[in-house]
């Protein structure tokens, strides 16, 4: 069983912020993957239990991004 | 004795842009620095003899990036 939960992440600007993000959000244990639109920020992440708010602004904090609420 | 040149770099959008570009750069034999200034995208190289324009064209390409006319 896993979930599906789509973020909004601001700041990405190229390839190698999504990169970043993917890397970052990805290293969450529960994390199976990660897909980045750049144009929109969008960010759909799969895992194998529901994510909070906060382990991910974590992640999106650390790879240089922010969140968007 | 050094040479310090000045080139404009079109594309670069975030950090990651100028330490790819940096990295390339720098990258060649006789370069010793490698200064990118983001927002104007000028690019200062110090190296030991004058870089061609064929070379500094391949390393920004590598980057990603294209040098400007």
């Amino acid at each position: 069983m896993s979930t599906t939960q789509t973020f909004r992440v601001t700041g990405m600007t190229c390839g190698h912020c999504v990169a970043a993000v993917e890397q970052e959000v990805g290293g969450i244990a529960a994390v199976s993957d990660v897909a980045v639109d750049l144009a929109s920020g969008q960010v759909t992440v799969t895992s194998s239990r529901p994510l909070t708010i906060d382990e991910m602004t974590t992640a999106v904090d650390e790879a240089g991004y922010e969140l968007a609420d």
